[in-house]
């Protein structure tokens, strides 16, 4: 169905922008795992809004509230439902896109879809429904840590023209919570929150591109045909509000070789098959063969800008619209622990499908 | 389910490249739909092997048989099976394949999953599994040609360095069967076929990329927040052999603008909302909003060459493989008939979602 | 998954019976139908305890809030989040179901399944998780009527030995409230309170039968071959907590004719395909043909009683256990808005499946 | 989808009565579990019309091709197809159920609902599409038995009012086939032939149940709250033609019983918590507790019959019909092998899930 994601691992979101809040159903974890709210708020802490200078001012404290499925402080197999209040609702704010399809938004498709919409700060069409993956993501992230020894993270790598130069090989958490764009790079990083502190200045906005990468994967998840690794993968990314591409390992860039450059070598190494470059991404044939996972997501500008656009209204005249109140110049700050979480989401449900089927991990 | 694709026009493949046969079941296809072999085979006679001097020589008539689902030339709504019988077997050319793993293939991640591998041709990976998706992808262009007025095309616009100038809005199917590349630039298609044989001469190999379009989807299509038409396009997409990357609209280019510039104006034209221009590849939040649906499929280069190359043989050891026999220079003429199946079966399969929620096709 | 229920319009429940409350998510709802707390808090009280002198006492008010998923108090068409709280907690009323198993009930299997139990009440296992149920079978059964003109309705019909007369053709839902135990016979409610009345007073539970029926569901929802609208209404109705068969039209007691008794000639009325008789239950091969649809549920007696009992502790050693505290002499008037639910919800599921694939209601 | 059952051992059957065959898909099977034709066979044996004098007479010898998912006598862990031809195709037969509605059968239904059907031989309503069924139901035993220790078994346990007496404890599948009834006692047996016999010239048929069970499934197996493992057999005996009921355990005669009766004991014996009784059906809150499982399942008397009886035309208007040719009396031996095969797959299904969620088997 639309709103849930996973065959095993299948989460549900629900909740519009304003409303009396969103969350998420988790179906399918596994049981004693321990969990309590403290191991999901980091990461709905670094998406939040107003948690730095180069994002969107909302000011939310996002507290999860675990509703099922613990009991003493461990799962129970059962569903998980959490639950994150809407504070910082301004309807008001809002009272122009009651009238007005905001260009590049998703205020005209919702209408024509449905006949009817949550004008009120982009309804279920708002970032802010990625609360409830970032929640699942964070349990899915202690389970593939815990009982497979699976590490996941992405970056911010790219925004516009500056781009970062790292090594995914020894790449970590911390290194890239060391400042507030996300990118592990400090050069880089420094260039791109100038670029996007001058972006908000002009009420202007600016994409970008996170690489996401998960490591200690073992040889055999992914489920061919239709269900390879990346294809999920790449649905999670393309999921994502903003975001325009998907490729893994190579990517677009394959096209520019020969098969010959391209092979990723066979080798033994310490009794592992191992290859000698990854241009594979860490999955061959939709399956992981144990190389480091690793993919790009490209995010487009935030449609909210500040300057008069020409825009169609409710009863469908010509007219325009300039966007006021709560800027976000640049969206990948925060897409950071969303496209973690989706990875992790993916990551885990493989796992559990592979062992269905395999017998093992 | 890993060999399922689609909720409401669902497809099964099965079958490997050797054996009884590659086939594919339909299940919920609409009743009363004239259905005969001769509205698929076109489509496989455009997909399989040996048809031109660019692609695979492997010899195979790929002959559709309809089992069951029809009656009188007419679909019943119930389930529509569609065979395939495999006629070049040769599993003596692939003894070696037997023994070792090819490199950039899904040899050894299937060995590492399964335990096991049907080591004739790829077996389950075999390109030969998309015959399926082909066969039930000309049913889905009937629907979507005749019940919704939709128009689904691909074609290749770039090979390695070499790009076609192609208007999107003006292509016809006949401009892209006009020669063996399906590249409707007749300047580019030369320069291209002309590389694609040099890759053969070479026994190497050589990749690009295909664009998906469809033309006449109305607003409304698309199921958020997990399955946006982009999201279910690019896992179609990305669970096609060799296929690295997808990019909707704008696509990574996105990046490079910014959000003033990137937006899509709304007009109104003739009664109808229209966009001024059309970066978001008329999918905007997830939901088709009646502009043309375009995107970008990165296909790797062949991973099958000539060459002697490193790899690991199944009693895992370090030695080396050299490609013998058939050889497909180039993936890219063979996979728009492809593109276009799958390209098909996820834009019928949201028409019916979105008629069972919202009452309208 | 475990959690969710129907293909389209798929709820998913959760919660336990002490924790942060009940819920259910519902996807796939159609847009624009009128929906407040009001249109859910019917069904809730008739299934909530405490409501009369029959059923158990537990203290709940059961309040229904709708997080999310409505608008100016009508459905988006985004998910439809219910909330419950649980209020009536009393943990230390448990403590011996900590640590020995009650007989009959599901404390060993989900112990022996997943490792760890809330033994709270129950924990997922109590008939608290119906709850979700009945709020999300309230939306449903009002798009049955307002949108399909079908009337969903379930009555006790039998509790032990005593059988109630009835006329499906005619009973009316104010009938059927008109006494506490659900029963339209006033002979038979009678006599069925002084029986549960004389059971309470022993400490002891008594089971019966509930009958579902749907009246104006048109010929041809029902999905053959698996989903028969008879196999989903089975399921649904053994998903039910102590629910031990499921019989459609006929039932068991067709086994009691020949071919030439039992079929149901078919005659024109009123230029619609009536049946001269009704024993297939309104649906034949599967699918709806137009008569009214029912069924029979048997519910065994409830399992906590008040007398020692042998049993197993967590220790796995043999012991005794007592029921103590609240007793639930007869779940069948509580079983009752729980079947109707059910029944909607699995009508509704079949009717939006039906337009999808067949292009009409 | 309406074709497919089971979520993780998921089966696809396809094929109408008359045409190319029927089949099945089993998308999930583990990989490496020796397969061939030889497995299969012998239940679709058991299944096949002519095999007695109390079954249809139709000639069809049913047998099976696989014609993927194995390799060297082994599963691969890909898709399984598998093919039975159609053979005895004696279209003339049916020409009058081309022009009429043959009472109690789905002729009418699946015309209101698809308008259009195959009227040769009931098309997919046909008995026959269980073909596919029984195929992947003796791949689903063999991995119970060989890998879970679980053993299946079914018999017809009463025809109309004669009824066997049987030890569940101690059946065995030689006993079951040791007459042509399936029923293991030796003296209702002979009772039944001859009633069936005496149906058969009569023109007439007749009904009865049939006993499932599995012995040797662990506890542990089952998904709470939706897909308890009752609910999941009972959609799968009510998915079967003919089927009217189904009851688990204590079934309808529960509701004759206090709670106190009613319920099953626990106590240790050697080191495993055993029940003192079997109520439960070996199943308790939806999840197996380890003792045998057993449930009831009714079927109808078979439609057709040689008498004249009142129907309607396919141009809506009043008439008369008398059944022809082929005529088969009592479902109940060929069902036998039906029931164990769908009680394998729902039970493989469980032992997947369970090992998915909860790391063992």
């Amino acid at each position: 169905m639309a709103n849930s994601f996973g065959e095993l691992f299948r989460i549900t979101t629900w909740g519009e922008s304003h409303g009396g809040g969103v969350g998420v159903v988790i179906d399918g974890c596994p049981p004693q795992v321990p969990l309590t709210e403290a191991d999901v708020q980091p990461d709905l802490d670094r998406r939040r809004p107003g948690q730095s200078s180069i994002v969107t001012p909302r000011q939310e404290t996002d507290q999860a509230q675990i509703l099922s499925g613990t009991f003493e402080g461990k799962t129970l197999g059962t569903p998980i439902s959490i639950w994150v209040k809407n504070e910082d609702a301004r309807p008001e704010a809002y009272s122009e896109m009651a009238l007005k399809f905001r260009p590049s938004h998703a205020d005209y498709t919702y209408q024509a879809k449905y006949g009817i919409r949550n004008w009120q700060g982009g309804g279920r069409a708002s970032a802010r429904e990625t609360i409830g993956r970032v929640a699942a993501g964070a349990v899915a992230r202690k389970i593939l840590r815990e009982q497979f020894g699976v590490q996941v993270m992405a970056y911010v790598s790219q925004v516009q023209q500056i781009k970062a130069q790292i090594d995914m090989a020894t790449i970590t958490a911390e290194q890239i919570e060391q400042n507030i764009v996300r990118c592990p790079d400090p050069n880089a990083a420094r260039a791109m929150i100038e670029l996007i502190e001058s972006m908000r200045a002009k009420g202007d906005s600016v994409g970008g591109i996170v690489v996401g990468l998960a490591r200690g994967v073992p040889p055999g998840w992914g489920e061919p045909v239709f269900d390879r690794l990346e294809a999920d993968l790449g649905k999670a990314m393309l999921s994502l509000p903003a975001s325009k591409g998907f490729e893994i390992g190579s990517g677009f860039g394959s096209i520019f070789m020969t098969g010959t450059e391209h092979n990723d070598a066979f080798r033994m190494e310490n009794g592992k098959v191992r290859t000698l470059s990854n241009r594979s991404g860490g999955i061959q044939g939709g399956i992981s063969n144990g190389e480091t996972i690793y993919f790009r997501v490209a995010f487009k500008p935030v449609a909210t800008v500040m300057h008069e656009q020409e825009t169609v209204d409710v009863e469908y005249k010509n007219t325009t619209l300039k966007g006021r109140g709560r800027h976000d110049p640049c969206v990948l700050p925060r897409a950071v622990p969303v496209v973690e979480a989706m990875t992790a989401l993916v990551l885990v449900d493989h796992a559990l499908r592979h062992r269905a089927q395999c017998g093992r991990g």
